[in-house]
């Protein structure tokens, strides 16, 4: 199922897009069947994989009276809206990202092990939002396609080889980056963290529906010009491997974001360097998870 | 007012510390009242300073029947239970760490701006809770008795000499940190977020109580012995100057728990080496905030 969150009312609804891109409005049929189901997608996530098969059922016995309309008529918001921990980022996790950031700002240290930041919840936006840019926030606003994952399942210690059962679902995430904030100080997190910087979704994909996480292209356009455009197929670390690592030392849990890096063309490795300005549009793009596209606003005039 | 959660019936609740220790059950007092008021200290903090105000005339028109016991005979939880997100925490904010550390692990970058990264929220345990020690984890886990904040007012942009209005509380907090981990990448959230490491509280001192958050003493025993004896006047960047830094790319929301660094003393500067092991007894105190104390012990085995 592609599965997102669109604008009823004032509230966030539940919407199961269909093949014709119609959204069958779930909360309305939970809320019609006055059933204990949760109203949200981040709900339905929390109940991970039963849930899933529960929300197809329901979806599937549902009438044309609870299409709320086209996927593209309707305001999509942040598919799970403030997210319950912060987003679990993965750095220099393609060779040829590594690459080009040792051209750009000098020599970086790569450890063997996956090397995690997190991005603060306010960080997230909705998949069509608009980014806000302030220059007395940041003059060098850089994007960063990269697949999400969202936990289903919660495990500790969890092998490498069960680890694609705890995947609750898959979706587009651009990790925008404040190169400014985020080089002047030797950990990433602020940098990473502006507010509303960082687009999720539109859809969160169904882990049954990605048989391979790894076999994913990956796309990124700033006016139009195509900047990225990689293969998940090229990360260091593969999906399976992130959750087993993580898991060594914390329960992961249904909720748990994990945005697995981003492949080579960011803005900070061009020659010349090229940032997001105001009037920017920016666009991310993943096989079979959706396209995104995003204005860059001025908010500080 | 000194803050604590404790747990009643398998459930937290709030408890108001009075001056002889004993601890006024302030959840009962609410229930019995049936008012609209929360019901745990993470609710209170929403509130922010209203809520203190209006928490402090409550537990004064409290009655002997609303005493729960004597802080010592109960059992303290987490003060704020599964924060609401990361725990935001500055690294590199005393002189004589810095020193010790690059003596420790060679020339460190320091930048003029403060150095963020998070802890999980899961990485955070109770004032008195059992740390567990897993050699699969780590074999280097290392003390950092901290002065945490804890967020009661929400906003961006905060100026200097208004920041400390945004303060709820404060808290004794220990950053617990697998060196190991942390050092093996070069971003640190993975190290610093073993499940259930690190300890907050046991109170949340409100800070009308706190005049001056730059005039407490810091310390932190390990077996008994002192390892961390400092003073909060020696941070780098005051707990104003934080508040104000981290608003300028994000509203700051009642909640937020922001660390401010730990002084000289830790384990990975000593010679030889030193590291929590499973047995050992972790206490931290500061001035007018109390003492947590916590064994260490094998959960691996």
């Amino acid at each position: 199922m592609r599965l997102c969150s669109f604008l009823s009312g004032g509230l966030p609804h539940l919407g199961v897009v269909r093949a014709d891109d119609s959204v069958i409005d779930a909360t309305a049929l939970v809320d019609g069947r006055d059933v204990d189901l949760p109203r949200t997608l981040a709900g339905w996530v929390e109940l991970g994989a039963g849930g899933t098969a529960r929300l197809n059922r329901l979806s599937e016995q549902s009438g044309s009276d609870h299409i709320a309309g086209h996927v593209g008529e309707l305001t999509l918001l942040a598919p799970m809206g403030r997210l319950p921990r912060n987003v679990i980022c993965v750095g220099v996790n393609y060779r040829e990202h590594i690459d080009e950031s040792q051209r750009a700002v000098g020599e970086i240290d790569v450890p063997d092990a996956p090397v995690y930041f997190t991005k603060d919840v306010r960080s997230v936006c909705g998949p069509f939002d608009a980014i806000p840019w302030d220059e007395r926030v940041s003059t060098q606003l850089d994007w960063e396609v990269e697949l999400a994952v969202v936990i289903g399942k919660a495990g500790r210690n969890i092998g490498r080889s069960q680890a694609l059962d705890h995947v609750f679902g898959y979706a587009v995430f651009n990790d925008v980056s404040a190169r400014d904030v985020q080089l002047s100080r030797n950990q990433w997190w602020k940098g990473k963290s502006i507010e509303r910087s960082s687009p999720l979704g539109p859809f969160i994909v169904t882990s049954d529906e990605i048989p391979d996480p790894q076999d994913l292209e990956l796309r990124c356009w700033v006016d139009g010009e195509q900047k990225q455009r990689s293969h998940t197929g090229l990360m260091i670390h593969d999906v399976a491997t992130l959750i087993s690592d993580l898991s060594r030392t914390l329960t992961l849990e249904p909720g748990d974001v994990i945005s697995t890096g981003t492949p080579a063309g960011v803005g900070l490795a061009s020659t010349p360097q090229q940032w997001l300005r105001p009037g920017s549009l920016l666009e991310s793009e993943i096989t079979g998870l959706g396209r995104q596209n995003n204005h860059i606003i001025d908010t500080g005039a």
